[in-house]
């Protein structure tokens, strides 16, 4: 197939490295920007390889400027502005053109998009695209959704400026239209809920060990070493490294209130909504959302007036619940994706996916090249967390994430995502809980049956006169 | 103002209980059900009462035979049901006419309906009722969205039928369109979380102290005397003193596989949408999410190997857990009436929906009176934790409550209920928490900058170099 004539529009963080990736590789390359001043400084830093490159003032000379098949992608915030550069480049594509939706879309709005785009006889990609700024510029994990046809369009160049795990690029076609951007949604629910642990085992060396941030940053460095190995461990080791002009640490100097753009929200929602719980996930993104009260937690402080406690605690034993809590921020994720992939008949491919997040993306990791095989292997029920490898992970690591959440627990130290993730576990592994008191309460006041442990369905009182 | 002509249509377990409700207080009401065998059935059941009854074969000859100004009261399953009716009421209704939507319906459904029909110059009223059948029957709390004049000409039979606190009505009109079946959601939200706590607390009692069935009931009951006083508390001592015919616990015969109808879910979605996180809630969710995975749990049983072990507690201290995380549950539940009510611009009155809330309802228990109370008086950020008398229950309940979540945590007993209310308090009492790690990570790879303590915002890397 020969390759699409390529053009990007939205030369923001993203979009100027990827669009450097793409020169990089030997590709000639189209781009343009809402404001056209950003295009001249684009070229600037693109060096000696803007001679592949031309600039436009807006994405509708570009796209006219381009030869057909062309392949426009957009990397904009998501949300209104895709839908305007889609009504703009409409009336100028024809049949054969592809927009490619690069940015960090909701599904339904791609699946919405490629349906419309599709009517007017031009196709569409949803490409789910993870890394930040270093992995577009050197090679990011590439989430696609869309038609076979359009991918094997744009496969060669995909694949050229994704990320490679031993040479295998971390690119794939996962389903139709919305699966690329709901896999990308997900695996940001997994950064979410990642970051979110790392930070509680951060604060429990902080303030219930009392331990210099150098030397917390120290810890991560080595935990990099180990099965902890990823690129939020080893990144959280340079962040906690790094002094302000005055020797202190910089991470002393930002203000504790985290923002969030919608895909760990919607990870969630989409989770509930689909009669799932990914309570490591919602735990990370109820951790930023309260973050951003601050002045209630200020006034928190005052009124409970309760202080984080020393805790004790070993290294060995805060590395082990970190491990044993990623595991199921990786189960919740997959889990979700297979809800959504039975819902929407995507056939995902787990493996595969795992197989991609293995470089390039940010939650990259070692465990994802274990994960992958375990899916490969089919684990018992479907459950990450059952497979071989993992469930002995876990045996091992779970009693010191008790020790962990329990001193937390003591010591007023919050932990959310580590008990969700305690909690996950502890409900899957008791095949009698007891949520029949549950029924028996609604049976009770609102008459809404239940089944009998014989196999009896549909039960209703009056049972109890 | 004239009482208009009132029908209900859809005499199920809840609409049959309303329909004798309204007949019992002296009014005429015609009924009409999808099956029309259910009208003869009905009839019969309403006894002395069938003499202001008149039944029709269906809810557009019912709505023909009544006079304007008519009140049609639906009662059927939320969703394509109401549409239906309201579709088969719009060509037969006049102005002047209401139709009144007494179902759980998604406030989103309501706020759209209402639009619609009021479009066709008719009223609408999305009207949340709750107390399960025994409510219905003898005195709910409803919770009322429209405009006030549509109020005002139902309002003497809707506070006829309520429930009574101390003789005043519990019934209320909180606000336009979708405010009452908002709040009625979100009342079912809490009425999850209670659930929940409840059930864990069982779940302590029954497998970690060893106590018979029938004495955890009655501890139950015994709780029910105190601060813990409820109806939730109340019927959970009633259905754990149920035996079957062979004398065991009636509650263990029971699968323990949860149903859920959609209003928790609706609640934890809306709540995340709107920035918001009701963890406690989510966990009451999840929990019936994942126990209807009970052939995984087994699975979980047999692989993951390990059990519930014994803990040392007392009943004071379960007591007083169980207590706290109520609080934290109304807590979260009126947090995301503020959110929705700032969002919608329903001004909602926080301290009135306590009030009709303390008499009829699932939720009902001593401790609305003080909420409404605390809510009277302003509490400090908005915050019911931080009202004093609430801020004082906390600081003597949340050691108790450590206590129950460490000793659960250590001998594997799930309570996500009980620690994600832990989890809340705990971020709430922090005036310093770990998220300047998250914002430190987000800029680190991906530019996505953070504010300084000094108040600068804003700031972007590399400050790393």
């Amino acid at each position: 197939m020969t390759t699409p004539s390529l053009g990007l529009y939205g030369l923001g963080t993203m979009g100027s490295a990827l669009a450097l990736n793409i020169l990089d590789n030997g590709y000639a390359l189209h781009v343009s920007n809402r404001s056209d001043d950003k295009v001249p400084e684009f070229e600037a830093e693109a060096g000696p390889l803007a001679e592949r490159l031309t600039g436009h003032a807006s994405l509708v000379e570009m796209a006219k400027a381009m030869t057909a098949p062309r392949a426009v992608i957009l990397m904009v915030p998501a949300g209104k502005p895709v839908d305007d550069c889609i009504a703009d480049l409409e009336p100028v594509l024809e049949k054969g053109d592809v927009i490619v939706d690069a940015g960090n879309a909701d599904f339904n709005d791609t699946m919405r998009r490629t349906k419309q785009v599709e009517a007017k006889g031009l196709a569409f990609l949803g490409m789910g695209v993870s890394g930040g700024e270093d992995g577009a510029r050197h090679g990011p994990s590439i989430m696609v959704g869309g038609t076979n046809d359009v991918w094997e369009g744009l496969r060669e160049v995909i694949e050229a400026i994704a990320a490679k795990f031993e040479g295998d690029p971390c690119a794939a076609r996962l389903g139709p239209d919305g699966a690329g951007h709901f896999v990308k949604t997900v695996h940001n629910g997994i950064e979410y809920a990642d970051m979110e642990l790392i930070a509680e085992t951060y604060g429990l060396m902080r303030y219930g060990l009392n331990r210099p941030v150098s030397e917390v940053g120290k810890t991560f460095k080595r935990w990099n070493e180990g099965r902890l190995q990823s690129y939020l461990v080893e990144i959280t080791g340079e962040v906690l490294a790094v002094e302000d002009a005055g020797g202190a640490p910089f991470v002393d100097t930002i203000l504790d209130r985290a923002g969030q753009k919608g895909t760990g929200r919607w990870t969630v929602i989409e989770a509930v909504r689909m009669g799932q719980s990914a309570s490591v996930i919602e735990a990370a993104v109820g951790a930023r959302a309260w973050s951003a009260e601050k002045p209630v937690r200020e006034g928190g402080a005052d009124i409970l007036g309760w202080v984080r406690e020393d805790v004790d605690l070993s290294e060995e034993d805060l590395e082990a619940a970190l491990l044993a809590g990623r595991i199921v921020a990786y189960a919740q994720g997959f889990r979700i994706l297979e809800a959504s992939s039975n819902e929407f008949g995507w056939d995902l491919d787990f493996s595969r996916i795992a197989e991609i997040w293995r470089a390039g993306c940010i939650i990259r990791s070692r465990l994802l090249d274990d994960i992958s095989q375990a899916f490969r292997s089919e684990p018992p029920q479907g459950q990450l967390v059952f497979a071989p490898a993992f469930a002995e992970m876990l045996k091992e690591t779970v009693p010191a994430l008790r020790r962990v959440v329990s001193a937390a627990t003591l010591a007023a130290h919050p932990v959310p995502g580590l008990t969700a993730a305690l909690g996950f576990l502890d409900t899957f592994a008791q095949a009698r809980g007891t949520t029949e008191l549950i029924q028996a309460q609604r049976d009770f006041f609102g008459r809404h049956g239940f089944d009998l442990i014989g196999g009896d369905t549909g039960q209703h009182g009056p049972w109890w006169d």
